[in-house]
């Protein structure tokens, strides 16, 4: 395999943004000259390497899509094909960082393994940028992904959250699907501490982004609509 | 006060990299119209500025420095003098992103309080990269700062982490001043099972930059110097 193949993972934009405005230079350069790129969406990753200015023909990319209702694991193959050529590789996630909050490490770990040198690029992710702006603690944090759907589940795990936060003070970061995060502010209001404090940062990034902080008795008074805004919920006891 | 007043949460480069380069164009254009920062040192970020292309004399910037030694704490009212200018104010860390892993964060909260909108900007941040490059659990993991310096201590802590990660299966990540990472990896290595799972991320973001996954008994077979080179430490049990 040539030592000249890296995996280089790539951050596309969190919403509608310009990647020419929003990733760095130095980021933009590196994507402009991969060919062989693994997504979690085809189509949509198209579009935004399109936007990224590429030099390569979209019909002469090499694209594989990451299926994760597939039992069938061919990204070793594909790799391995790529790196056999001396290729990099590009891992794109559908939104912000791939390998945080989404399916990617697995590639990751396969690049480890294959002894293909793994280069993170800089870009945009909305759970450190909820963090930086959270106004909680950003020296011991902890990010637990999904909370469970089921209400009576989800307010359980919101308690525990709470007490674990109490415990260590460590900030407290989840996040949901956006046509859902309105339900988890209403559990978070009805389980929480009133003195406990809860960030909420919405579409980052973006225009219309918001960031907010109050104690969970200052957000029951505030009239807030989050339904299908891609949302951060941080808290604090 | 003026509703136009923001704070910035203003990522700085990891190393001595061209922040041109390393910025997103939207982070560089915002940095170059601000003229009030709260920064941690303040002749390495008068530096950085200059190296953004900022737009206002180095003699005309208003610069806060946090002193972390300093028991008095006058930043609400250069925060309070500056937006009642209407002046937007930029937050800077000495390196990466402001308000994570430093104390930064309680400039945030005071800006909160007063009802200025943050906005945090797309740049570097080692934790995360560390993470995106580690091959470890993405959709769950615990930062948890600096582990305690003496050695016993350590160790104990170190035991804590890995138990904590075989009970949740979350990625623990710790990072300690660049000359002692060496003493760090050696508790790690004589204490950690062998079936542990450890990344390393070194001098992120730098052209000599190197993300390591190797499981313990692997690395114990390594030859690696992490003397004064900045790390980030990431196990999985």
């Amino acid at each position: 395999m040539s030592s000249a193949a890296h995996l280089y993972l790539i951050p596309s934009t969190l919403g509608n943004e310009n990647p020419l405005t929003h990733l760095p230079a130095a980021t933009l350069k590196k994507i402009q000259t991969i060919t062989h790129f693994i997504v979690e969406n085809e189509k949509s990753e198209r579009k935004f390497l399109k936007a990224c200015e590429i030099k390569t023909a979209q019909s002469d990319l090499n694209i594989y899509q990451l299926d994760k209702h597939d039992k069938r694991d061919d990204a070793h193959e594909f790799m391995d094909e790529s790196t056999m050529q001396g290729k990099s590789i590009g891992l794109l996630s559908e939104a912000g960082v791939p390998a945080v909050a989404d399916p990617g490490s697995k590639i990751v770990i396969k690049a480890h393994e294959m002894g293909i040198k793994v280069v993170p690029l800089i870009g945009a992710s909305s759970i450190l940028m909820a963090l930086m702006a959270s106004g909680l603690n950003g020296q011991q944090f902890t990010f637990h992904g999904y909370l469970p759907i089921p209400t009576e589940e989800r307010k359980r795990e919101i308690r525990n959250i709470e007490q674990e936060s109490k415990q260590t003070g460590y900030t407290q970061i989840f996040i949901e699907t956006p046509y859902r995060n309105n339900a988890m502010l209403k559990d978070l209001l009805s389980t929480c501490n009133k003195h406990t404090k809860l960030s909420i940062a919405t579409n980052i990034s973006q225009a219309n982004e918001q960031c907010n902080y109050y104690r969970i008795a200052e957000w029951k008074k505030i009239k807030i609509d989050l339904n299908k805004k891609p949302s951060v919920f941080l808290l604090m006891a």
